[in-house]
């Protein structure tokens, strides 16, 4: 019998002692063997429940118990989940999480002590929920070279814009139907500007690239400033938007990474992700385009992909997986100033000054003296600068790349 | 430095030469230390390649070499690879494939000699060419009982219906230009008539329950008998044809298995899998559904996934993954005469007739006295019998089953 704690008993960690419950078959056939969750830890209160004798309140009795191997990290936040999982490393315990914003910002510390100390630390959950990715981006394409990722990699936001898409909901209330639903959280802020995206292209370029990419340093850009309009002259022009991080390797091993709305082709795979799902398009210099999706989220979807990494973690306990990366001194991102992209762009004022101040590939008028472009490639900085031109004799009204 | 063989030098394993050369320091990153390709087995002239001298007709030469930790078997077929594939194992080799035909088969055994002699018999490429789906199935899904698998597994059927769908090009059209673009072989039957798909089924059914799910036993249908006008129908119902293979679970752990072609919904993601793109859908009981698409087959992108289970073995030599499935004994393959299906079917003869004998949901008259009719839900037992007593007063043109 083996033993395992659970650290959290929100959400998702409620799901990882429910996906223990329910599958407690498949998971003995898994591990050999039988595993019992011995704790739950969680400050709340929740005598009601019939596991109520697993709860404890001091982290230190996980700590402490030398029979604990592997404990499941599902606290959120940077704060006591991050001193807890170094506790717990150093104490000689596997750790797993789907905790994305520590792992995007510590996870290349946390490591390295796991590897130190001989356990593992594992975040299949951290990226796409219950999605396989990371396990997948590492071991299957492991003998390919990663030239690109590119994804839908935010349940809530991809259901605002599919609202948007499909039903002609304004975005404030398409927000408003995502916190109704609980797709969306009060303070929605880390969704909708694009931080929880960013936190994952983060980790997956770690993943690709060898060496941290810092949330702090990768251009963010969410959906508050995409109106209806782009909605509906992105549909003219054959395409839907979709807010994606994306990491583009270039040949000398620098790279973009970014999260920014796009306006994609309705061929393409990504466009047909509609509401909560993510998909994750990874382009290995072998393997080509191979694309996985799924719920990006929910509860049981999310726990089970940690109860896999503690599977990994019992089966593999003499001889882990390595995976490590570098404490970001590689400089691998590269400014996004010299990324060319094709442009959306909807213009207020005269057709002859826009033309003049941009390579136009088409245009339309969709609205007295609103021009809506798709302009040949231009680089970031190009773009920038055209649009500080076009500002003073009309309206940028808005600006989105195209893929 | 460790060293390797390739066992037969057609596409996958010219390719997987290429993926070795092209990819070198990735794979030593991986790996620890570069990996060197000692021998290729293959009894054709290679003298013209560049790597000539690496070339052996002696398969003894391979398996009397202690240096060689392992081997690539992409020879193909049931005979000599099987043969080889048990020697390497035998003599304490990995052996990695991509020869779905020999896991279908005699994986099951293959599997318990590689336990037995320490080794690893690995077969990532066997299924979806170069997508990641053997492993993401086996441990990013290891926490959920598989419900239900369900896939385009077969690129050459795939482009097939492409073209008929969207080009309106008749199946015998459609074969022809899939054998001039490379993507048939001269004797198509392996893919057209579903047999391709049929073991790749199998080896995913085998993974998720444990029990060898033999392609002898499992009903098999190809797309032979799709004409256009079932091209039409199925458009005007708001589906596609596209052939499946599929694993269905049942509570009391036994399941069905088939391939055969369906009308799918166009909103389903599989329906928008074109060209020679597979995608697998699997159902895990906390993860719901996951997808995984990509193209199915491709020299490097089946080569590279075939070099990605050769950097496992290495990686853990000591510690290999347990991969076994029992021998069939456990009798989980359910006939399909339970299964329950709405069904398409289309009809000569009179209305009135048709609807004395099937429960039907909807109907329409593409042409005169032809009916197209969408049953409710039948068993397949029950509608073989409704489709003879349907023969005796008209003419079942088709009848498919819908998604």
């Amino acid at each position: 019998m083996i033993k395992a704690a659970v650290m959290g008993h929100g959400t998702v960690g409620s799901g990882v002692y429910e996906v223990f419950e329910m599958n407690a078959e498949k998971i003995a056939r898994v591990a050999g063997q039988p595993v019992e969750v011995k704790y739950v830890l969680d400050l709340r209160d929740f005598s009601a429940l019939p596991y109520a004798d697993k709860f404890v309140t001091d982290f230190s009795v996980i700590e402490n118990d030398p029979e604990i191997a592997v404990v499941a990290e599902v606290m959120g936040g940077v704060g006591a989940a991050y001193e807890f999982t170094k506790r717990c490393l150093q104490a000689g315990k596997s750790v797993c999480t789907s905790n994305k914003e520590l792992v995007a910002t510590r996870g290349e510390e946390l490591l390295r002590i796991a590897e130190e100390n001989g356990v593992g630390y594992m975040f299949e959950a951290s990226v796409g929920g219950g999605i396989p990715i990371i396990r997948p981006m590492l071991q299957c394409l492991a003998a390919n070279e990663i030239n690109e990722i590119c994804g839908i990699l935010n349940g809530t936001t991809n259901y605002i814009l599919t609202q948007m898409i499909h039903n002609g909901v304004t975005f404030e209330d398409a927000l408003k139907q995502a916190q109704l639903n609980g797709y969306a959280e009060k303070d929605p802020t880390a969704d909708i500007e694009g931080h929880d995206a960013c936190r994952k292209i983060c980790i997956l370029s770690d993943l690709a690239l060898g060496d941290k990419f810092d949330p702090d340093q990768v251009c963010c850009e969410g959906i508050t400033k995409i109106t209806l309009e782009d909605v509906a002259n992105a549909d003219k022009l054959g395409c839907v938007i979709k807010l994606l991080g994306r990491m583009v390797r270039n040949e000398d091993g620098t790279a973009y990474a970014y999260v920014a709305p796009h306006l994609i082709h309705k061929e393409s795979p990504l466009a047909a992700v509609e509401d909560v799902f993510n998909a994750i398009m990874v382009n290995g210099n072998a393997t080509g385009e191979v694309m996985f999706y799924g719920k990006g989220a929910g509860k049981l979807a999310t726990a089970s992909a940690v109860v896999a990494d503690m599977l990994d973690c019992i089966e593999h306990r003499n001889n882990r997986r390595r995976i490590l990366w570098g404490d970001g001194s590689k400089g691998l991102l590269r400014p996004l100033d010299t990324l060319q992209s094709a442009w959306y762009v909807r213009f207020k004022g005269k057709l002859a000054d826009l033309e003049a101040r941009l390579p136009v590939e088409s245009a339309a008028e969709p609205a007295e003296s609103v021009f809506v472009v798709k302009t040949h490639k231009l680089s970031t900085a190009d773009m920038q600068a055209r649009i500080t031109a076009l500002n003073a004799c009309g309206e940028v009204r808005a600006a989105m790349r195209m893929l």
